[in-house]
């Protein structure tokens, strides 16, 4: 039986389901890979190698005795450590979070990739309390760069990010509140989906910023990543911000093609102007969807704004006994943003949710004009690790917060976003395809076009392989 | 033709729809009462007579030509000053207002009154900014009682009290943000209604907390108020918390009756120990309701706490650049809150709108079992004016707050309340009747068959017959 690592999730689970290969031999190839490789990547922080093993051969039992396996059969998958994960405290990248009893039950999201036959191989490193956009981490180390072992995965789902892109797995879940899920795919170079705010339910993992927080998958294609997604779909009584919305599956019909839609790029903020790779990612993105006009959204930087504000009131006041007490144990870099979160005058983050609602009814009179919106995912592709500044349009600015420049004010107001990988001559970089509220599909046709198109792609790390 | 300035509103209709009154007689009439009354009871800030008579006799020709009128035609009503009239700065209670353009545009709620053919008389006293319990005003005057010019008309619709108690217009509009339809309400002895949050539009008028604002009528019947509610209902566009929610009239079903109804009366929290006109006058709408039960409102005092601290927040971050220009032209009473409210550290903020949502299930969990909650509408009848402190459950304590005591709660969650008058030996004192969102429809069933049955009502006030 041959195995490769960077197999699709889809071909995976349809070989196990033809019985060409065992869930078992697959996951303990994964194992034996994450084994080898995770000691330089710094991508996962748990394995749960037995619960997976024993899962796998369930999955294979099933199959012995003729029933129906379920879409993702087989697939291995790992989880952001803000998941909960029976029987491991969910540290959510922090140490204090480690002396947590151990979790009962999986987060929903876990459990229904689970119900999908898809096998939970353990949990992924992650920025401090998910407040970073760095992947690195005091306790645990900075997760690395498959692309490029000095440099980022970006974060704060930097072990998706990472162990996505290294063939540990060939799906994970992460989450997104400012950039989470976009900015390590972009420098990752994978696919990354943030769905619409409410779509997929939060019920068991660690918040952050409840106004903001979404949940969301990785892939390595858009066959898979649409395949995750329709899996995770579903509403959750339990997340108060989960919509009852529908399911709606969308991994049957990305081949409709994005003939018809509107296509625009996003201009003003969003300018790739002195971000060489950036701006011939969204030039490559823009030409294949045949996007025929610059839209400038007008008032991207206050919705900027009004997100870094909100994330820094609510996390603080989440947080506000931890850092009271026990203030020398958290990440100094996510401890001194939470601080600051404290002292905010409650003014300002009603200022800031105003503004919010003004953004978001601009940007739906846009959506009448428009189907498709294309942005940069990050201003540069993966910095080196410890870098502190980045050069931004001629000035130097501090790095940490600057790498979701163009991913905060999206996800500000819930809209979905797929990011796409795009290679030029260095590292990848990611480009986001912004749809209306609910529409996800949109998102992910486009990103299926691009990819039929060859303008997108996540390529095996040429190091690792 | 004979005056009574306490007919009721429907029954001025019904006379000038059939010939017996003309509007213009009416408006005069009422606007001589206002001219002769109003010094003493310091209820209308401006009176629109130039266009209450214009429109009246508009009326009366249209009635001449044989058109329809509308089911308040004929009907005067005045509405708080922070309504915007047409050619009138909208005071809102304030000095800093008076600088203000002349509005363009009637208030969106005065709009539909006048489509309904009632005749705007004027513009109501009101506590400075809406932050107000007590009715006093240090740019207008005290607003007084009706019932006892020495007391208090309640806040901060106080106007709208006076003047609906009076017999100064049998229909008035006001607002209702902590209890300021229901605190006037009940110390003047008449109905009021605070719908469902989000069920009025309130398009064109002046804001103090966007979270919690409510609109709503006065009268002193039920049928009245219930015809006034019908005619202010349906959507605009223009209110962002305005639901879309479909126009549900109530006043053709008001003697529906309450059987089969199930009715509580309000414990812990809502206890009137200690207080004996509002101890009696909830035990006799509950007796007349058939309330089978007491149930325990916890997280009432929690809910109570987050209602301050998102008023004082919201209201302090709207009026902040007015607080930094002009803060001494600021009533000194409402000045002080609002400076508060501008030093909140944003996590009580989101601690607050926490709670509230967790109050909000709590409260819906109980709607499973009850349809309809009896409880106080204040701790006391009308204190005196310049009263600063009131003996609660033994204890001194500040009167201003503390005449909210058992409307905040409620309003905090925006359920729809009617506030319906009961007369003791003395004073009246108002109860609440208090009802699962969007069952307005209940709280005006149950105001009108203890209506019916003689337990509440409005009477005229002896000195100003």
């Amino acid at each position: 039986m041959s195995f490769d690592a960077f197999a699709p999730a889809h071909l995976i689970a349809a070989r196990v389901r033809q019985g060409e290969l065992s869930a078992e031999a697959v996951t303990s190839a994964y194992l034996d890979r994450i084994a080898r490789l995770n000691p330089a990547l710094n991508a996962y922080t748990d394995v749960t190698a037995d619960r997976a093993l024993a899962q796998a051969r369930g999955i294979d039992a099933a199959r012995a005795r003729g029933e129906a396996l379920g879409p993702l059969a087989g697939v291995p998958f790992a989880a952001k450590n803000l998941f909960d994960i029976t029987g491991l405290p969910t540290r959510a990248g922090s140490k204090i979070n480690r002396e947590r009893a151990p979790s009962a039950r999986d987060a929903v999201l876990i459990e229904r990739l689970s119900a999908a036959g898809a096998v939970l191989l353990g949990g992924l490193n992650m920025g401090e309390y998910a407040y970073d956009f760095t992947g690195e981490n005091a306790h645990d180390g900075a997760c690395r760069n498959p692309h490029d072992l000095m440099r980022m995965a970006g974060g704060s789902s930097s072990g998706s990010g990472s162990a996505t892109a290294a063939g540990l797995a060939p799906l994970s879940l992460g989450s997104d509140t400012n950039g989470s899920i976009r900015v390590p795919s972009s420098l990752c170079g994978i696919f990354g989906l943030k769905p619409t705010y409410g779509r997929l339910p939060r019920t068991r993992s660690f918040p952050f910023c409840d106004s903001l927080d979404h949940l969301g998958p990785f892939a390595r294609n858009v066959t898979d990543l649409a395949l995750a997604y329709d899996a995770l779909q579903g509403h959750d009584a339990h997340d108060l911000s989960c919509a009852p919305s529908p399911v709606e599956p969308v991994s049957a019909d990305l081949s409709q093609g994005v003939g018809g839609l509107r296509v625009a790029i996003a201009g003003g903020h969003f300018s790739t102007e002195g971000m060489p790779e950036a701006g011939e990612a969204v030039a490559r993105v823009a030409e294949a969807l045949g996007a025929d006009r610059v839209v400038d959204i007008e008032g991207a930087a206050i919705a900027r704004a009004a997100a870094f504000l909100i994330t820094n009131a609510e996390s603080a006041t989440f947080h506000l006994d931890r850092l009271r007490a026990r203030a020398g144990d958290f990440d100094p870099d996510t401890r001194d943003r939470f601080l600051a979160g404290a002292m905010l005058p409650a003014a300002w983050y009603v200022q800031a949710q105003r503004a919010r609602r003004w953004f978001h009814d601009r940007m739906m009179q846009l959506f009448d004009e428009v189907d498709l919106i294309i942005a940069p995912a990050t201003p540069c592709p993966a910095p080196e690790i410890g870098q502190r500044t980045l050069q931004l349009r001629g000035e130097a600015v501090p790095l940490r917060p600057n790498l979701g420049l163009f991913t905060q004010p999206i996800s500000c107001i819930g809209l979905p976003v797929a990011a796409v990988p795009v290679f030029g001559a260095g590292m990848p970089i990611g480009v986001q395809l912004i749809a209306a509220p609910w529409r996800e599909d949109i998102c992910l046709r486009a990103a299926y076009a691009l990819e039929q198109a060859g303008c997108v792609e996540a390529r095996a790390p040429g190091a690792l392989k």
